[in-house]
């Protein structure tokens, strides 16, 4: 643990500006380094695969994470409330803050080689619920998630603060050429179902998933998935809804989704539709 | 359509200094009047069982509310944006707002007798979750809501815009003597169901839930349902998790909760445990 006092710290360059600095284009990749923010969050990255580069926090939060620190060769800067507030330029009430590289993404074929679920994304545009995504993902067991046309970043600060830190875990890349980069997933096995409120779907409890991969295409809340997407997928799906409810929220509809397909998946619930 | 050009006028008294006056004790029940904002959650406010006393809007917006407004006989009140601004005192870019009066709760011995699936939440005191909670219930086939100890006002004007107005649909309740007052719900005929990550519950594709009625506890995320809520229950249900992800957000996890129950309800899904 490195003390500072002085917010113009030369040290603290990672974490300066953030409203700003996280999109700064002189970063590796362009995009702006990972922030983690708050101890539990700053855990995930530190247990990742994005090399840590320091971490910026009051003593308090920063012993919290010793045990986390240990045997890794990483500054932890601590200062006070009010230092931190000025270098970041905004107050944190989660006291901690870790700054991370960006890695290169995982290949494709890689990923697609191992995972047995997969989340498609299209026009994910919004931070946050692209961050309650990747958290859902997380716990009903999806192994990956792919990007489509119009998504965001899910390394920007709010994804990673909003998915609790499982972006940091869940690995993603984009899918180019869309929707025909789709039959890269058939290729590897996958079977592609596109998640649509539209009446003709099939309720995804008629859907049988016994032992197959699985590649569930998500569309942005309002818009839904582009007719091109649901057309380019094998089978549409629906939740049923009732009381003329139009819709869930994106990252909700996934997560029923995900439980329906991955407990599914494991032989317990689906019946052959 | 009544043009008003005066912030001041006395007419749009419902409407003003909306982020003090909601709360204001002078109203009835002394927690202020329910507030729609928006074009698809006012359609759903003229259409509850709530008394709408008066809409304030720009032309356009309450143009597109015509046939809403068709025979009834409340007062549309129509301003420039910077008007609305200045009365309300924040400015909004959903351009119509509606107020009504709040209505007496539906008799708990009413809303037992009809209802089918019921969640009842204790502690979730955070007006957003609380509204994506109503949102997902209506979405997934919750015939009514009971509110236990420490949950928020699912009328407060957040609850209402994150809802997307459904709480203005859905029943609701309190239930006091806690969790005493569960006993109530059995003797309706309800199992009373706790959802917890704790690992000794029962994965919830593993209930049967044919053609019972069922009652779900949530609580808080964080805290979740406190043990003399889950001990009160007939039994103690989980969703599976993975990659140690600890929980989800309360009102996904009751998503995912409620389409398991529900699509269990109608016969699909769920197997004998």
């Amino acid at each position: 643990m490195i003390e500072v006092a002085d917010p113009a710290d030369p040290r603290l360059d990672d974490f300066r500006d953030l409203t700003t600095a996280d999109r700064r284009p002189d970063r590796p990749g362009g995009r702006g380094l990972v922030i983690a923010e708050g101890v539990v969050v700053v855990q995930r990255l530190l247990a990742s695969r994005y090399p840590v580069r320091a971490l910026l926090g009051v003593p308090r939060r920063i012993e919290a994470l010793a045990p986390d620190l240990a045997d890794r060769d990483i500054p932890a800067y601590a200062t006070s409330a009010e230092v931190m507030a000025e270098t970041v330029g905004f107050h944190l009430n989660r006291g901690v803050l870790a700054a991370a590289d960006r890695a290169a993404p995982v290949p494709l074929p890689d990923l697609l080689a191992t995972a047995r679920t997969i989340a498609v994304l299209e026009g994910v545009g919004d931070h946050e619920n692209l961050g309650a995504l990747f958290r859902n993902a997380a716990a009903l067991g999806v192994d990956a998630v792919l990007l489509g046309p119009g998504c965001s970043d899910p390394l920007y600060r709010r994804s990673v603060r909003v998915s609790m830190g499982h972006v940091l875990a869940v690995p993603f890349a984009p899918l180019h050429d869309w929707p025909a980069g789709l039959d890269l997933l058939r290729a590897a096995g996958f079977r592609v179902l596109a998640l649509t409120p539209r009446a003709d779907a099939v309720p995804l409890s008629e859907v049988a998933v016994g032992g197959e991969r699985v590649a569930l295409l998500l569309g942005s809340e309002g818009p839904g998935l582009t007719e091109a997407a649901i057309a380019a997928a094998d089978a549409a799906v629906r939740i049923p809804m009732s009381r003329a409810v139009d819709s869930l929220n994106v990252a909700t509809a996934g997560a029923v989704a995900f439980y329906a397909l991955t407990e599914g998946a494991r032989g317990g619930t689906a019946r052959q539709g």
